[in-house]
């Protein structure tokens, strides 16, 4: 048997098609949304299996708590909002992940959710290279 | 000072219009969303001045994930679900609320959110009364 948590985890193909790889913290693979519409990170527990938050074993959930208090202060120091939509949804990609997203007042969707907001926009080059380093030097903090 | 730490606590007017009292846990106030749609739950931690997640003290912020599983279990006792929507928006009603739903494939929204989706859907007294004495005993377990 592998002692290796990790083992088997694979991301999901739909997750990995939609979004940028920003890091690896202890649990989870964080991503950002490709969707320059909402500074959006999704975290993914690189666990084998899990659909549901409590399909996490005890010490993984309270460390996922810690890594969405994380993502929240990643992105208050990169970008600017005014409230943050933390959501584990999973109507269509099953594996588990959490969605650690922005939201400002004036964007695009406010008040409504994000989830099913018409199509992404996809970032510029520049500005997604621009964001990706504000938020790998933000998460180091 | 008061070193109660519930002084001060009042639930938002818009969550109490839109809502039926289930109990009070530890920390939340325990809520069922008046949309016969979505069996749904609201917890609300009944603390002052709350908007965000890291807005929770660590030991509160345990516990709140100890009474998300909780709301989880409750549902799942109580109901049918496909999968479990949970999430903290906050951008209509600041004071921080975590909802807690059960979603199935053939609800209205799926596989959009529920958030933003129409009108609600009142309850029947009938099925309202009958959903909330499975919800305490189930809540109770």
């Amino acid at each position: 048997m592998s002692t290796n948590p990790e083992a088997g985890f694979e991301l999901d193909p739909r997750l990995a098609a939609d979004t940028i790889q920003v890091a690896d913290w202890d649990l989870c693979r964080v991503l950002l949304m490709n969707d320059a519409q909402f500074p959006w990170l999704v975290l993914v527990p690189r666990r084998r299996g899990l659909a549901e938050l409590d399909d996490l074993d005890p010490g993984d959930r309270a460390l996922l708590l810690q890594e969405i208090q994380r993502a929240m202060q990643t992105l208050r120091n990169a970008v600017a909002y005014d409230k943050f939509n933390v959501g584990a949804l999973g109507n269509i990609v099953r594996q588990l992940h959490i969605h650690v997203i922005a939201r400002r007042r004036t964007d695009a969707a406010w008040p409504g959710p994000v989830w099913g907001y018409g199509r992404a926009v996809a970032y510029a080059p520049d500005a997604r290279d621009r964001l990706l380093t504000a938020l790998r030097w933000a998460g180091d903090g």
